[in-house]
């Protein structure tokens, strides 16, 4: 049995799974808490050695989670639009689980890495880009303010209570198992031959593929602290949504193009690209590049997505 | 029956049954909902036409909230020294409430102005002195990080959902019924010839009279917006701990001089003013001098603090 042991919430999730994986590949004992139904070969495959599905409560933690040396919170919401139509429920999933797992912590594993998945919805719209980690916050959804929120109480908790946390602001995360936002929805829409698009075509996002970001969490679980590191997580490249639709279109072999409907999305800032100096700091950077990346995405989206 | 509808939570609570007797005087039907046993003349003398006791839930806000005009959201913890021993319990009390008041209103009363009792802890050490709405926030207690994130909350239920709020951020309130902090231990202290104090006697705190802190909620509460106007309540006037209790002396009549340990209290800062400059904005101003305000509270000790 492995001698380090790491927590994965939200296990049955998209990230969640593969940060389950990198943890298992690089020797740890790996539990995962969560909403799912999973297989037990499934959540083999994955790398897991237990899968309890459960709420993320104080209660359930002290009977699953006893004292890991890392714990990795997956589990919240993960879109933006689900935070406008219900901001009380996406602040459920998102601040009361962290801020249960990180009092489950100051009482029963003060010595445990609590690495926390944020995002780069905390910038809101950017003054200046490329986004470094130290621009004031200014988030322009309940999903981005929340995901602030835990930040602050992450913060709280390393302060006054010296529990060692690191946080990654992730920028456009993709890669297999995603079943929403744009790769999915392009996908699908070019599967159907449905070649109508939001926005202008022309919003930049910063890529990170789904591996690269689970091992920026292995990397940051070396150094959490009562400083509370933050890091982006992305490429520091920009890409317009319509060179990602044409790189799909051109892995799916379809000879047509996008048409865009040039009506902004609510919430959907139209410039993102991540400052990466700090990435050098902690030995990590994105080794997937952006089109073997959609392209294994396409591949797997063709092959039934499953 | 008064045309104009005020909720007050938390009316049971120092502050709360101030609000109430300030809006009852100026012709509000005062509906107070929050913890306490409070017999019917008691809460009829304190200006409410209606108390349920009940926890603050979007439950029971449907029940006895319907819609209000103003909601003045006064239940939440009220100790430094609480949150840093109970940090989940004070995040409940504080946001968790707050956040299901702000929830009822998106779903059921979007017009009613919602008004926030904020504190000066949201500022931690300042920087510069007087302290001024705008600098950036640092709080440095639990029970700040939890009034700032409420605060963060206001403001993302504004933007995202257009309810109209206003927030004060109340310095060191004090007043008769508060039974903790300075004023209240150094009465008791002083009655059984304790003369010892935590600190150096030189910690400077800027106070407002629970009068005039109601009566900038009453005025705020034509003031609210989606804007979210910010209001310093305090005095602009500086006192040092021992002026204080030598004035609580002379008001007793003891011919004693206090001592001071020189141990700060954890979460304590040096140093607060309000800067009041917007004070004139909203044609407010403190009326009871700290000198009546601490006469008045001591005879209210005298006299059996009931």
């Amino acid at each position: 049995m492995p001698d380090k042991q790491v927590i994965v919430t939200g296990a049955f999730g998209f990230f969640g799974r593969h940060v389950a994986k990198i943890f298992s590949q690089n020797g740890f004992y790996v539990i995962g808490l969560g909403h799912g139904t999973w297989l037990r070969n499934e959540w083999q495959n994955w790398g897991l050695s237990e899968w309890h599905s459960c709420d993320i409560t104080i209660n359930n933690l002290s009977i699953y989670a006893q004292q890991p040396d890392v714990f990795i919170h997956c589990a919240g919401s993960a879109s933006v639009g689900y935070s406008m139509a219900y901001p009380m429920q996406d602040y459920e999933k998102t601040v009361t689980t962290a801020l249960s797992v990180l009092e489950f912590l100051r009482l029963c594993s003060p010595k445990t890495a609590f690495i926390y998945p944020s995002s780069a919805a905390v910038y809101g719209i950017a003054e200046q880009l490329p986004i470094s980690e130290s621009v004031p916050l200014n988030p322009i959804s309940p999903y981005g303010v929340n995901k602030r929120i835990v930040e602050e109480i992450c913060q709280s908790y390393a302060k006054h209570f010296s529990i060692p946390i690191a946080i990654a602001r992730f920028f456009s995360m993709y890669g297999p198992f995603l079943r929403k936002q744009l790769l999915w929805d392009a996908c699908r829409k070019i599967a159907d031959n449905d070649l109508t698009f939001y926005g202008t075509g022309k919003e930049i996002r910063d890529w990170i593929h789904v591996t690269d970001a689970a091992r920026l969490l292995l990397v940051l679980s070396a150094h959490a602290s009562k400083r509370v590191p933050i890091v982006n997580g992305g490429s520091g490249i920009g890409t317009p949504v319509y060179e990602i639709i044409n790189r799909i279109i051109t892995a799916m072999d379809k000879p047509v193009s996008p048409l865009f409907s040039h009506q902004p999305k609510a919430g959907d800032p139209p410039g993102y690209i991540a400052d990466i100096r700090r990435h050098s700091k902690y030995g990590w950077k994105p080794e997937v590049p952006l089109e073997t990346g959609i392209d294994e995405y396409v591949q797997w989206f063709q092959a039934g997505a499953s």
